[in-house]
């Protein structure tokens, strides 16, 4: 495996394990927007060890992260982190909430990496090379299956999003399952453990690392007026993630 | 512990073992009454090996158990057992899915044991007890939080579940989550990850075991008219499982 994305799991790692040490103590949560985005002290200060521990191994290169650390040094290599994606989780269930960290060279994406850390399951897709999971490679997605065999991740049944109904909804794939952590649930599809993951409202941080994990696995995408165009520099109003082109053109029409 | 609950703990630890192993072969997949209500090969064959064990060492009791295993000899004893709660996700996301056994003594729970096989939690409710998760006792559940303050799980937004809209729904709880394994969930309101469990279609196998572990950590239910009583002869409608009554009663007054 190449050197740096070795660094940045072990990164990962260690980060992880200061998360489940600083679970023991008293976390401290603030309000972000509303009552359902929230912001605590583990995330900023995994957020700070993050970046001071790529700052220290890679000078002047720039940063986008969600808890702010916008740090741009005009550098060709752009690290996207979010601390902790599924933070209400991480509040309220001590469980089903991961680490991004995405590496892009000049707009292009080089490796991501979601680590859903209660799990303990590392899931890293690098460009070029494929898609692993705690060391062992990805089989490549089934590029025949249909939406009506698929289960689906997110929160589906959401008035703001689809057109169908929830009755109509239903009888177009098996079932589906909500996590909270858009970056568990697309590198889980990337994973086949569900075929695609639907939801209205993302950001960059989200998805980042885990697009790349999809794309080596052989899935595909769809946001905004956008398909397979991985983006770091647009905030989609929605994302679809899904195992094939099929599953996410039967959910795009959906729209 | 008793003999008897440890005796059970074995029996399903060593049925987890060998549905992990019964996965890295073909599942053989069989629809019951719709393409979300599916049977397979490592269903039947956990429950006949769960019964047989149990037999072996309890001759004459009573059984009750999702595949059908049902066999009454008059015995103040009960078994009540589902082999793999959460079948769909055993067969796409091979995790989310549990094994419950419940032991009922004239008609009172004895002991309730959920075990999600794939993340190794065990979760055991002792009436007059407490509840344990991996040996270890789970705190009293807070018996002042308000729904305002809770996450829910369960597909709350199905159309033939709450009278409120979707979008009155949402302002009354910070979020939901719906993993589709209702034993897992309503045990991990007994472990304090959600303050409630909503379904609308739940069978007696699927709650028997998981009840005692909520009740035991100081949890509360409702379904259909009844309030708080363990059932084990009722198919109820809809269930309301809860961290204390404050959340339940709230819930109960949207049905």
């Amino acid at each position: 495996m190449q050197e740096n994305v070795k660094f940045a799991i072990d990164v990962v790692y260690e980060a992880g394990k200061r998360i489940c040490h600083m679970m023991q103590e008293d976390i401290k949560v603030e309000e972000k927007t509303s009552k359902s985005d929230l912001v605590t002290n583990v995330d900023k200060q995994t957020e700070a060890f993050i970046v001071a521990k790529i700052q220290e191994r890679y000078e002047g290169q720039n940063f986008l992260t969600e808890e702010s650390t916008v740090d741009m040094h005009g550098s060709d290599h752009l690290w996207i982190i979010d601390p902790i994606d599924g933070t209400t989780n991480f509040i309220y269930q001590k469980q089903h909430f991961s680490i991004s960290v995405a590496h892009y060279h000049q707009g292009e994406p080089i490796f991501g990496i979601v680590y859903n850390v209660m799990a303990d399951e590392m899931f890293v897709g690098i460009t070029g090379v494929g898609s692993f999971l705690n060391g062992e490679r990805l089989p490549q997605l089934n590029q025949d299956q249909l939406l009506s065999d698929s289960v689906i991740f997110g929160d589906v049944y959401r008035p703001d999003f689809f057109k169908l109904s929830p009755a109509e909804l239903k009888k177009e794939f098996i079932t589906h399952r909500f996590y909270g952590s858009g970056a568990i649930e697309i590198a889980e599809v990337g994973a086949g453990r569900a075929q695609a993951y639907v939801f209205p409202k993302i950001k960059t941080w989200d998805i980042a690392a885990a697009l790349i994990i999809l794309k080596e696995a052989g899935g595909t995408w769809y946001f905004g007026n956008e398909i397979d165009h991985l983006t770091i520099d647009k905030n989609p109003k929605v994302i679809i993630a899904a195992s094939n082109q099929y599953v996410r053109d039967r959910l795009v029409s959906f729209l």
